[in-house]
């Protein structure tokens, strides 16, 4: 695979208002003091007030061109790359653009989804339209809202999520620069599908189906186990690849930006990939699984604490609902 | 612009069992015998019985398999390019690969979505990784139930729409031969996001809020004479453009294949286009509006009813929801 000549120029995040312990999580859930902390190493996670995606996706969209030194002008595309939807119709990414303010500026607005590996996705795909010089700059924005989706009968998965957004600009690399993305990979298997999944509110059990009876089929609901055991045997071939692919080892890696699915999906990436403590980022406790927004709010994180610099390659890195594996590798 | 090297060698349908005639949608409607098709033009869609979204996906992707004379083994990635979707997660694209019994397969699976310009913004996009090399084949699958969002009490817009899914498979084009996307654009204007919508389903108002009081809000809504009138002013440059860049005339154009928005949509892109009714593919009569399926339905007939032939430089063309503008001029 050719190198793609990409560069990170910035990042923004928005997390909602309103900030949820697990204390409070507890009262929610009903369950004992210190149950939700305990299983799930959330110690806080953001819920939206009243926000909605599309103005979360712009705040965090504005604070990314800010970061970038950029104006909207700037940008030829919009990109929203996310497991959930504001609406079913437009698509999200033209809810982000009247957020911002440009209604009329004409620039491209589309969704790219595969759950909560939608921003690797969606920047795996973009590079080759950079690189190729077809857009100049694109704004990938994820936004999330996953407490509307969650069940709060199913304790375990409720404890994990949080709402939040991230938006990257991407722009192609000057001829004298080495940023680029090296490698990328995707993976879906169906046999997992069911494994984590909304089993309704498309055109399979229509919204206007939805009574009190049959909510639930309206709600996340996941199976823990049977994705950690296929993530177990999955994982280690995949980033075995990803590597030998790059002509890396796992020691050349900075960084490793991983989809926060859960603390157990952590301690599997450290323990069956070799990654060591340092190597990984580790968000989880101050923001949940914010589905695909998580792998960019942890590159935004990354960067402003600097714990990532200019030529330093950074794994991004995760499963999603399908079940899907997606890895990228890239010089920052 | 450089030409991407990429071919389409083969295609595919599927059309759900159910027909409907205008004088069976005149009953549903509770309108005067003609109604339907005097205000629609459509004298027949198909309305699943039920199938899913990911079975009709599921055979049309084999029958453009057959088409092309490949196997599953032959494709590398799918691509959803649909409009709705068949259960919020996973993502439409994971529930084809397990519909085609594939789910040890591996092959990524994720979606694109611009509502109606799905398939053209999802051939765009692809097209970059069949040229670039990442992909050698990949199939693009629009499959539509139209018909579970339709509100109808809103007559007009109920009239338009059909259910159909459609696939097609690219490979990146022989170095003999000349296949090519020659040039591809999209333009957005959320100012006219409000003119085609579904409001509620998404995290803005979760199906969990649906209750008889509030149906109309989870199902399709549309201000065509306002969609009309914007379209009517952004498509003649929009045209213009993608022409000039391609360095054609609209003469060399062989044949639009044009998103099936409605009879209206289509005389306004003969009248302000100067497309001459012979170089217009319509197929509003005998499925309705399709979604995103409309266009690649289309260019199976087209290519079915011997319309082009290898070499013709066709125009795929549409709006969407958004108010988004998109097309794609290649050679077959």
């Amino acid at each position: 695979m050719k190198p793609r000549k990409v560069k990170i120029v910035g990042t923004g995040t928005y997390l909602p208002k309103q900030l949820i312990t697990s204390d409070e999580m507890d009262r929610r859930l009903g369950v004992p003091a210190g149950w939700t902390h305990l299983k799930s190493d959330v110690k806080t996670r953001h819920f939206i007030l009243n926000e909605t995606a599309s103005e979360m996706g712009a705040s965090a969209a504005y604070a990314a061109l800010e970061d970038a030194g950029l104006a909207f002008a700037d940008i030829d595309c919009i990109v929203c790359t996310s497991g959930t939807m504001q609406q079913p119709i437009p698509c999200t990414a033209v809810l982000i653009q009247k957020a911002m303010q440009q209604e009329n500026s004409g620039v491209p607005c589309f969704d790219v989804n595969a759950t909560c590996l939608s921003f690797v996705t969606g920047l795996d795909l973009i590079s080759y339209l950079i690189d190729a010089g077809r857009y100049r700059r694109v704004l990938l924005v994820a936004t999330e809202i996953a407490s509307e989706g969650i069940n709060f009968n199913d304790k375990e998965s409720a404890a994990l999520f949080g709402d939040g957004a991230a938006a990257v600009v991407i722009e192609q690399t000057a001829p004298a620069e080495s940023s680029a993305i090296l490698h990328a990979a995707m993976e879906t298997y169906s046999s997992g599908s069911e494994f984590s999944e909304i089993r309704a509110g498309g055109s399979a059990q229509h919204a206007k189906h939805h009574t009190t009876d049959n909510e639930e089929d309206y709600l996340f609901r996941m199976n823990g186990h049977a994705i950690f055991r296929m993530a177990s045997k999955l994982l280690p071939p995949f980033v075995e690849q990803l590597l030998l692919k790059s002509q890396l080892q796992i020691s050349d890696i900075s960084l490793v930006i991983p989809h926060q699915g859960s603390a157990m999906a952590m301690k599997l990436l450290r323990k069956r990939l070799n990654i060591s403590e340092e190597q990984l980022l580790y968000t989880t406790p101050i923001f949940g699984n914010t589905i695909a927004a998580s792998i960019p709010i942890g590159l935004h994180e990354a960067i402003r604490h600097k714990q990532m610099s200019r030529g330093d390659r950074i794994l991004l890195l995760g499963t999603s609902a399908g079940l899907s594996l997606g890895g990228v590798i890239f010089e920052y």
